[in-house]
């Protein structure tokens, strides 16, 4: 555990230097578009997403110099899809990581295009990496775009989720949509650091269900999390699914139940780890970290 | 004249068939997403930035093979910023190519998941292109994200557009505002072709000083058709510029002396011509066809 926080401290510390190079300044016109997108782009996320590239990656050989910008691309993504998830048309969630949320704070407008510009930084980052092939660059890309796009990616996974919104759901379809809407772009972090670690076709096949599991755990938790924590602890509004009776985990399986199923999903996750050679620490403690919020 | 109406009728049919090809279909989950999507990329746009992709290319002696799936992403960013554009917290109209716009017709929520997964997959289409160099379309992806994005793009002369609404902005300003939300894209599409044809240096610079003066055509021709035209000619909510005290050519200079300077600069950009050894009838073509709309 202290392995896993030392890792992700470290991540952070790194990613964000590089994020921070990679997002215009403040300064720059037009001002307000860009201290929004750094308005969320810096509001104390962990890192999640970048840490699974670089633990990824560096378990397989990789070298984290080579991993960065992937990294930073994909938690521009993520931090894109949360901007526009909080729109009073979406979400519409006043409070994000303890803050404003970005519309909040800037304006609908402005928090729009602050979500657009995140995306298309994304995918600039990753085309001009210098130290990456422009075929692993190409690669990546169109990953990353197939996780985060439609169908089956990030944003097909929201679409179905306001359409589910109000309604019974089964859980195989709350299963179905998390993993579109969370899962991908978790999978596709998982999959890029293989990729740019030239991994096996056996360690490609062993990290994607790796990554699989992670992505549900994080779903189950996060329900947890709504239903268990204040909004103060949470950052963001808490109980927002009950009152938007949105189907989640514990309205199907009780808070313990939820509780079991997110440690069974964690030790299904660390077995998938079993086929990798190298050093695998540090992805399996992510799993146990994941479950560790919740505690 | 009859020469450039051929060329972009027949564009417009090859595009199309190619957007249809790379967009999803209304039947695929989730549906409403897919069919937002396709109802603003169907809307019956001109393709006159695919149209620039492809005479540039043509006229440098590229393939069409090569110069389509670039033309298509551009016309998906072009379709994205529309939508985006349209929605209430920003120019608020209710009205697009003569139809309900996206948000109108699909909600807020779809619209703007709609103008995000366009984006995505213009992205998506460059990278996954046959026919290129991996090299090429890493440069592609570079040049269309600098263009759309933030500071010097699209979305940046967006943001400045609002910011500028209902004050009295300098001539100089406006310009600078329309350069960035429709030059740039413009441009891009200029030095795309010029990108995939192989241009040498000198005609990248004269290709580049053409596109310039084609995107400023566009805006003062934008202009006066918006001050010219009423709701139903237009296909989007006319006379919304002086409603909303935009600044305008016509405010500055009169619709005269507007009819004037699209004259001036229509010449212009067909002078930009001259060094380019090839056919360049249909580029000169598309700067007397932009001029054309508003008489």
């Amino acid at each position: 555990m202290r392995a896993v926080e030392h890792y992700l401290d470290q991540v952070k510390s790194d990613i964000d230097a590089l994020l921070d190079s990679l997002i215009p300044a403040e300064d720059i016109e037009p001002q307000s578009l860009h201290a929004a997108m750094r308005w969320s782009l810096f509001a104390g996320g962990k890192r999640i997403r970048p840490a699974i590239v670089l633990a990824v990656g560096e378990a397989l050989g990789g070298s984290r110099a080579e991993l960065m910008s992937t990294a930073a691309a994909i938690e521009m993504v993520h931090t894109y899809s949360l901007i526009h998830d909080d729109l009073p048309s979406m979400d519409n969630d006043d409070l994000r990581r303890g803050k404003p949320s970005c519309h909040r704070q800037f304006g609908e407008a402005t928090a729009i295009l602050a979500g657009d510009v995140l995306q298309t930084q994304a995918f600039k980052t990753i085309a001009e990496d210098g130290l990456l092939t422009a075929d692993v660059r190409i690669k990546l890309i169109s990953l990353l775009a197939a996780a985060s796009g439609s169908p089956g990616g990030m944003a097909s996974g929201q679409q179905l989720d306001l359409a589910a919104e109000g309604n019974v759901v089964p859980l195989e379809e709350i299963e179905r949509i998390h993993q579109q809407k969370t899962g991908a772009l978790i999978s596709a972090a998982a999959s890029a650091g293989t990729m740019i670690a030239k991994g096996t076709d056996e360690e490609f096949t062993a990290i994607d269900k790796y990554a699989k599991k992670l992505g549900l755990l994080f779903q189950i938790t996060d329900d947890l999390l709504d239903v268990t924590q204040g909004s103060l602890e949470l950052g963001k509004t808490a109980g927002k699914d009950a009152s938007a009776n949105k189907a989640t985990y514990p309205t199907h399986l009780g808070i313990e139940g939820t509780r079991e199923l997110a440690k069974k999903v964690r030790d299904q996750a660390i077995n998938t780890l079993a086929p990798l050679k190298g050093d695998s620490e540090i992805l399996s403690g992510l799993a146990m970290f994941v479950v560790s919020r919740t505690n």
